[in-house]
Parts: C-alpha cells; structure tokens; sequence
C-alpha cells in the first residue's frame, strides 16, 4: 500500500546525549538525567520545560539489566516532569527509534505540540556473560537460544554468508572498525573515542612499562590480525568487529513543525519515518540482507519523498561490522554485494562520498541499546546544524538518515531529517 | 493546560481475548494468536485481516518472566502480519491500555487506518515467589524494593491508611472480592470463575471425600475469616483480596471513525483517553489515592465531555481489593471516604447504581498483568453491544470506562468508549 504522510509536520529543536561509556554507580535514572540537561541547554532560543506534554522512552531490559521495571514513570520523576504520560516503548536495539517515531506520531495526531523522547540503557552492572544472555533474549527463545546462538553468533552467520556470497574477507570486516574508530576519536561522547593506531601505541606502551616484550606490530591490519589483543569471538568476527557493552542515554526534544522557530533559527524537520517487523532469523530465506530495513527504508523515503542518492550523511546500526554493510545495501546507497568494495575504497569515510557513521558508530561510540538510536539521531543534528566540530563533514549536508536494528532484524527503523 | 481533541476520531469494531488461567506449555504468542483469532471472528461484516496496518502490544515483562525480549514482532510473526511494523508499551500493569492509547493516536495521526492492539503476559512459567519479585520491579527498585516492600505490601499501606482515614474494615474489603467472584462465575473466561459459596462449597466435599473433618463454616464471611483457606498475606490483605498470577491475551481492532461501519453496525467509539504518571509510593503525600489516576480521568472526562456521572458501566484495576475503593474514588463516582459504604450496600454491583467490574475484575476473572488493560475494554465492548450474556447489565448502556494502573500507581490510564 502506499505510504501515507502524517496528519501534520514534526521538528527536532533539542538534543542532547550523556556520555556513552562504563559508569559504576550510576543507574538508568542518571544517565537519563545527563542527557535531558543537555537537551534543554540545546535548545537555541530556550523555553520552559514545563511546556513538555508527555515523555517516550526507548529502553531494551531495565528489567534483565537493572532489575527495575516501569522505568518510564521513574525517568520523568527524576526529570521534574510529572505528571506528564510517561510510556516506555520496547525495540530490542531499536527502543530509541520506536519511541522517537511513537513521538512523532503523537505530535502528528494533534494531542501534543511538544514531547520529549528518549533512550537510555545501563548494561554494565552485570557481567559479561550475563550481559551476553540478556542480549539473546532479543532472538528467538524459543527456537535460536536453546541452540546456542547469541548475538557474535547471529552475526557471525550474516557475515560468513557475505563473505561466501560476494567475496569479501574478514580484512574488510576491520576496515570497517576501523573507519568508525577513526571517527569516534573525534567525538568526546564516545566510549572507545582511539584510532585504531593509538589502541596499538598505547598497548606498546603499556608493555614497555610493565616490562614484557614489546609487540612489534608493522600497522593498524598487523595489529587487528593478532589474536592475543584481537581473539575471535564468532568467526570471522573478532573482539574489534563487536561494539562494546555500554551505559547511556540519549534525547530529542520535539515540537510541531508550525512552531519549530519559536525554538530555533536551525531547526531539523523530520522528513521521513519507516518501521518494519520480521521474523527470527531461523526462519528467513537470506542471510546478506535484513528484510525489515528494506520495508522501513522504502515507507522514510516515500514519506520524504528522496531517494538514496539524496541522502547526505547516514547514522547506521554497527552492531557488528557486517551490520554496516548490509545496512548500506538495505538503505540503496550501495547496490547488493557492493558495499564491501565502498568499505575497502573509502567511499564511506567522512571524505568519502557517502559518509557513514561519522560519529564513530556504535563500534566506538558505545551501544546503549536501549540509547542507540537516538544516540544516532545527535550526530545527524550535529553535522545538519554544522556543530560537528573535528567530524564536520561539510557545511552543506541538507538530508540526514538514521537506520537502526532491533534483535537480528526482527525490528527496522529509519528516519529522515531535513535542514531548510 | 486544557485538554486537547484528537486529529480524528477512532472506533472498535472487533475485539477477543484468550481463556484467563494457567496454561501449562502456552507461551505469550499462543496466548496472543488466542486472543487474535477471537478478534478476527468478532468483526460483525467480517475484513481481510491483511488491511491490519500496524500492532501495538502490552507486555510488562516477558523478559523477566520467559527470558523472552523483543516479543513484538514475534507476535507479527505468529498472526501472520509481517511486515506489519510491530511496538511494543509497557507501563508495568497497565502496559494493554497504553498500547491502546498508541493504537488510538497513531489512527489520528493519520498515518494509519486499522491497527491492531493487544496485550499479553505469561506469568506461572515460573515460581509464585519469583513472579513476586518479578512484579516487585514495578516498584521503585533503589529505594523501596530494599526496603522489602512487594505489591501486597504496597497496596496494604494504602488498606491499612484508608480503615485509618476513613472507618473501613477489613470486611468491607471482603466484600468487593465477594461481589466480582458472583461477576467472575458468570464468565467463561475468568480464572477463578466461582462465587464464593461455591468455593466454600467444594471445599467442604473436598474435605468430605478426603475424609478429613468438614468445616463448619456458617456463610461466606465465615469462610473467608478462616485464615487456614484464606491466609493474611500482607495485613489487612487476606489471599481473597489479591488478584491471582495468570497467563492471558486480549486484542481490539480499531480502526478510523469514518470507517467503522464498513467493519459493523455496532462499533463503539473512542470517546475519551488519559495518561499520567507519577512518582513512587514512598515518595507521595497520599495513600488513599493515586494522584496520576486522577490526572488521567480528568484527561479523558474531558476529552470525551462528559462527567463521573454519566458513565453507566465501568471495569476498574482491583490488583487487590483496596485498589476498587481508590479507584472508584479517584473516578468521582464516589466522594473521598464514600467508596467503602457503596461497596457495602452493593451500589458496585451488577444491579446497583454504578456497576463495577461486571466481568469479574482482575480478582476472578485473572490478572495478566500487561493483557489485563484490554481485557478491561473486552467488558465494556461486550456490555455496551449487549453481548454480556447473563451478566448483561441492562440494554440502555451508552458509556463505559475502562482504568487501569501501572505499578503502585505510578502510571494511571482511562479510557471512555460510546455507542452512539
């Protein structure tokens, strides 16, 4: 069916994240506190936050994670905006994008002129491999998990199906980890904010410290083939293609587009908004694309009415770095089986000609799940706004797209923002 | 600020729900597939069920409760509905009624004409002690739940405030459960579908058959002091004051006001919808009413245009017992203080002035917790078309009201649907 447009138009006037990290002692009410303080400095011209009519949270497991259900109603006590309707809306690894486009539709419909959106997610309490099961759950527990899959597993099987189908190597797969942390060292937010090369320095030097043979490591690709620093976790990804496990949050302020300049001279419109389900991945008949994405993509750019050519800068999900290349083929900026020559050529590097992830990605800019995609929306707002610092692209990015993964891509969101 | 319309009206023109109990080797997308298939059958014309455009799902913890996350686009999946773009809300036991109130905003919002709503919970997978602490998360994890409180210790602070303030007994609140028991036996999907005589009853021929000595209890009241059968679980709180732990599903399907008699020539229509939040209970200045209930009634009195007195029929969250009296007080139907004398002289029941929870309420018919908000509307869909069978009120209900509570009251939603 086509896709419709919404009943009225919705702009982005306020953004602002926490630092995405490890925070001991800090729990999802905080970290969501950080990121609403910076969204209220964000917003150009000020304005009273009391005028906020209701707050969307995206949150994958408080539950599994903290131990805390009903995380909605706490995060706007915590925020001084009761008794506003708080709703928590639940996406896997896309929460943020679901509660963003849940926001918007309640702008759309007329009820509220202003609303707050959010993610936020604190993994770091439990241990690893606590963390791990928490993230399977995100699968089928009925079907996936008793067979052992976790998330390196899933994406393991994407990556060893692309690689078979269209020659890549796992030496692309680090290009890619590459690029982003070449990114994330220019973006203070991030949690793993090092080049690649400076990880390398800095483990030389640790060693020279402590006294132990110095690794004598030729460049970045001799370094990232060595598995003591570097052991695979599901082949062929290695410790460098998993984004890490993280604390943070995220938000958005959002008005009605009629009234976005009361706010800002700079404001972001949303453009387009796409949102898709599938099944779990036992049951899909490919590995190398993510069906759901296809579904998304297409309703965002019906919706703005664009094509993949038009979109200037993209935020997309990194969860592994498979993800980013069946995210671009899925998006139509690269044609299938294309995307890993554009990894190997540079065409998705900040002055390449489809920059990616120049926030640093969630490979190193951390991955909050329950964050993420909101998480993604900043550096759009950033670069858009010509506020990217060291990352700034250029001063003419016009159309930005987020693309975000809920699970193994039972779940697939993207948004299209517009600067005027 | 005044409470805003919505951009276009929305109506009801199917509704199911699965059996209420425990069903040993159900899990959620049975349950839900249950209720789905029941919805489907219930649209009077009939439909394609592939013009369904999207579905909202209530679920408060899957995660906890199955080691399931990311069940949204599992329940797409298992009615059939992929791609369809699957959510899923929670607000702890209110999770259904604002999956309901998204479903309700997205059609105003234009950007759809039927969508699906839902909720689901599957609760006795695991020990009752487990579940306990599960549904305790919907508290506040870092100040109360330390402090030891689970739900019926919540819910008996407000008991045990509410006898203080206002000369209740604990008898009083025996006889809520006893009225939505002689409700719940007249419904075949209720959990604990007996009056309680019957209870007594079959009681006394178990111990009969059993040979031991058969009680000799004088009535129901007698019975249910007898603290063997009916146990104090958090003081005033006996085991009849508590909502039992349940697996069950609920759907509607709504669809644009324009288009709801294309679907049935007795839709019921969205008349009202309120949402409010608040903090945790130990932070409030009141425990004998939940400020966020009456934030949200006031919302959705005011949307539709009509006053407490003008609702004929109503469905209320009695969690426990204590739980009706706040609400039908939080309601307006009854002045602060009253509810206990209208629970007494049978103002509640089926054949009193303002009938509460003719199906039973969450006490018989079962609590689910994130179905039970839609289980609510499945009430007033069927009292309102006079398809309530032997519990039908009467044939001149124009008004039903459904509330439902998140937590200890952190999140309060009411809805008010019409038959015009």
């Amino acid at each position: 069916m086509p896709q419709r447009k919404l009943g009225r138009g919705v702009a982005l006037v306020g953004a602002g994240m926490s630092k995405f990290g490890a925070f001991k002692g800090k729990s999802s009410r905080d970290l969501f506190v950080d990121a609403y303080q910076e969204t209220l400095a964000s917003v150009d011209k000020g304005f009273d936050p009391l005028a906020i009519e209701a707050l969307y949270v995206g949150n994958y497991s408080s539950d599994l994670f903290e131990a805390q259900g009903h995380t909605a109603p706490i995060l706007a006590e915590w925020t001084g905006l009761l008794p506003r309707p708080a709703t928590r809306v639940e996406g896997a690894c896309a929460s943020a994008s679901l509660a963003l486009r849940q926001g918007i539709i309640a702008i759309a419909s007329g009820l509220y002129d202003m609303v707050l959106v959010g993610g936020v997610e604190k993994m770091t309490d439990l241990p690893t491999e606590k963390v791990t099961d928490t993230l399977a759950t995100a699968g089928d527990a009925l079907y996936e998990i008793p067979a052992g899959f976790t998330f390196p597993g899933f994406y393991a099987a994407m990556a060893t199906a692309y690689m078979h189908e269209y020659g890549a190597s796992p030496e692309t797969l680090m290009k890619v980890g590459f690029k982003n942390h070449e990114n994330g060292a220019l973006n203070e937010k991030a949690q793993f904010g090092q080049r690649i090369a400076d990880i390398m320095e800095s483990r030389k030097a640790g060693a020279l410290k402590k006294g132990r043979p110095v690794p004598t490591w030729a460049n970045e690709m001799d370094f990232l083939h060595d598995s003591s620093v570097n052991p695979f976790i599901a082949w062929p990804l290695r410790l460098f293609d998993c984004s890490p496990v993280s604390d943070g949050a995220a938000a958005l302020l959002l008005v009605s587009e009629e009234l976005a300049r009361n706010f800002s001279d700079k404001p972001l419109y949303v453009a387009g908004s796409g949102h898709a389900s599938d099944g779990a991945l036992h049951g899909r008949t490919t590995l190398t694309s993510l069906p759901a994405v296809r579904h998304a993509a297409r309703q965002a750019y019906e919706m703005a009415g664009v094509t993949p050519a038009d979109i200037d800068i993209a935020e997309v999900h990194d969860c592994f770095t498979i993800a980013e290349l069946l995210a671009v083929e899925d998006l139509g900026f690269f044609a299938p089986g294309q995307a890993w020559k554009a990894a190997e050529d540079g065409s998705m590097a900040r002055s390449g000609a489809k920059p990616i992830n120049t926030s640093g990605g969630l490979k190193s800019k951390g991955h909050p799940v329950g964050a993420s995609g909101i998480g993604q929306v900043i550096e759009i707002w950033k670069q858009l706004r010509c506020e990217a610092g060291a990352r700034q692209v250029n001063e003419n990015l016009r159309l930005g797209l987020t693309h975000n993964v809920g699970g193994t891509g039972q779940t697939g969101v993207v948004h299209i923002f517009e600067r005027r």
